[in-house]
């Protein structure tokens, strides 16, 4: 039994987290929930306890064993190290996730390594988390030489606000009114009625942080530095729920019909077999697998095939991961 | 002066095509506009005329010299085959796309193709002509081998009933109200807060008729029947204008900046040249141009370009394409 932490305890991953915890029943000796002093909300229901939210994690430091860190990357990388020497913390912000002494875990994937932390270890993003749990059972198969990606992600993937700032749009749309954007606002552009292919800032080459993450994330968990990938990383006007189209080349032959037998039996994973049949955002929202449709080739690439994923990005692209790393310790 | 018929003319693409006339002040004697009985429309005011809807095309066959087709492919095939003899017929559905003795002309590309029609022309789908304009001068100087494409694309692609579809749900949305699904309506799942990975019918080969119109289409007007193409259509909750994510490897050598330089002068293309600049549904709806943005290398594939391109569905990709086919004629 553990004393845990959450840092970031109302944030929209902090919120899931709690709700995993509880679902999971995991074995807790005390809860300490952390969030910023501006937040609302004063309390949470865990079990059967109201638990208080705390403003200054500096006091406990030496109370906790476990920390679920749900921060953004500045406060990550300010605050983790003041736990790593007492505590294990887990993270789902970016801050630490290339560091060479963090290993970097999907339970599916890399179990092992989440024993050789030095006190931190890092939850990837969770578009590489989507796209490796069901395309790791296939590399292993047939080895994965490059991979091409195309996102839909939805808003929760940024914040509670944006959460809001796309509800008050569909409000302004459906009252015809316009939707004038402000500073302040989370999107530079309107979201609802609108698609936006810019998911974090640029790098110099063009691509964008996130898709730059999807990258170097999947080189290091798959530790293969040849791996090439392309991705363009989109917002969409949904509020929970990300989807991805996907062409896969392979470096050894492998039918579709082989690659639906190997995603029929993946941990973590939901193949929706027939072609009509495919996983959607509206229908998904409350699962915790990463679902698999529309397996076919793709006859531009060698040993290609085609697929489309659906995944809940608060749950299994970020706070269930989390979660499940701590259940390997 | 020619006297002009434009079939389903109270389709969205049949309005366009209207104003589309009239803004380009096309040579019209007189416009003759068919729609069926069951339309509530009837009249639509060109230049300073009233316009009434007729219901039965088959009393004016002898008195038109030009017809413009918005009907669905069902009604393509009944209706066109009676003009076809007396009048030049564009037709902006998929009926007669393929047959070997109709061209298939996108104006920028292949204009001296429309002269050897016998009696029909052919109007490619929006995604044909998205992927097309701005490929196509890319293609001349560096040969494209081969292209995987992710499109996101609007509702008013199906029909008018489509936005209403998505506007109704939208409210129930906004209104924190369920969306219950009932027979007869277009889309068979939510369309709002959704992603839709079908457009059309499945092939037997995993393909939608509106993926395997890409390939098709593609194969046909750059006259490759080696060209390979992969793509995953896909429905977002937008009213107006289509997207598309593009990755190309062409046969010799292109760089993002000569791509660039090519893209800035290409015919009926607009290019957003800075990376963090780049064109959205919301800012290109009243536009004609096929824009392109996101202009990067793409390291997966060899001599790979990566692109995002925005159009707007109704007009380039359909009503203002047929437009310029006929004044080419």
């Amino acid at each position: 039994m553990k004393n845990v932490a959450v840092l970031g305890a109302t944030t929209l991953i902090g919120e899931e987290l709690i709700k995993i915890l509880e679902q999971k029943n995991f074995p807790t000796k005390k809860l300490f929930l952390f969030a910023s002093e501006e937040t609302e909300k004063k309390t949470v229901m865990f079990k059967d306890d109201e638990v208080e939210m705390l403003p200054a994690y500096e006091d406990f430091i030496d109370n906790v064993d476990l920390v679920f860190s749900c921060v953004d990357d500045d406060q990550a990388k300010e605050i983790i190290p003041k736990f790593k020497d007492k505590a294990v913390v887990i993270d789902t912000s970016h801050a630490f996730r290339m560091e060479t002494d963090v290993p970097l875990v999907i339970p599916e994937i890399n179990p092992e390594e989440a024993k050789e932390h030095n006190g931190i270890i890092a939850n990837p993003s969770s578009t590489t988390i989507h796209t490796l749990v069901p395309l790791y059972p296939l590399h292993q198969k047939a080895t994965i030489k490059r991979m091409i990606v195309a996102t839909y992600q939805s808003v929760s993937g940024h914040s509670r606000d944006a959460l809001d700032e796309l509800k008050l749009e569909l409000e302004y749309l459906v009252m015809n009114q316009n939707i004038e954007k402000s500073e302040g606002q989370i999107f530079e552009h309107p979201i609802a009625n609108n698609i936006i292919p810019q998911i974090g800032n640029f790098n110099k080459n063009g691509y964008t942080n996130e898709e730059t993450h999807l990258l170097d994330e999947t080189r290091k968990i798959l530790k293969d530095d040849s791996m090439q990938i392309t991705s363009t990383c989109v917002r969409v006007p949904v509020f929970i729920v990300d989807s991805e189209v996907i062409s896969v080349e392979f470096e050894n032959s492998i039918s579709p019909q082989e690659a639906k037998g190997i995603l029929k039996k993946a941990p973590g994973v939901k193949l929706f077999d027939k072609d009509d049949k495919y996983p959607m955002p509206v229908y998904v929202a409350e699962k915790d697998v990463v679902f698999v449709g529309r397996v076919r080739k793709d006859n531009t690439l060698d040993n290609g095939l085609a697929l489309w994923i659906v995944a809940n990005n608060l749950r299994k692209g970020a706070a269930l991961n989390a979660v499940q790393i701590a259940e390997l310790l």
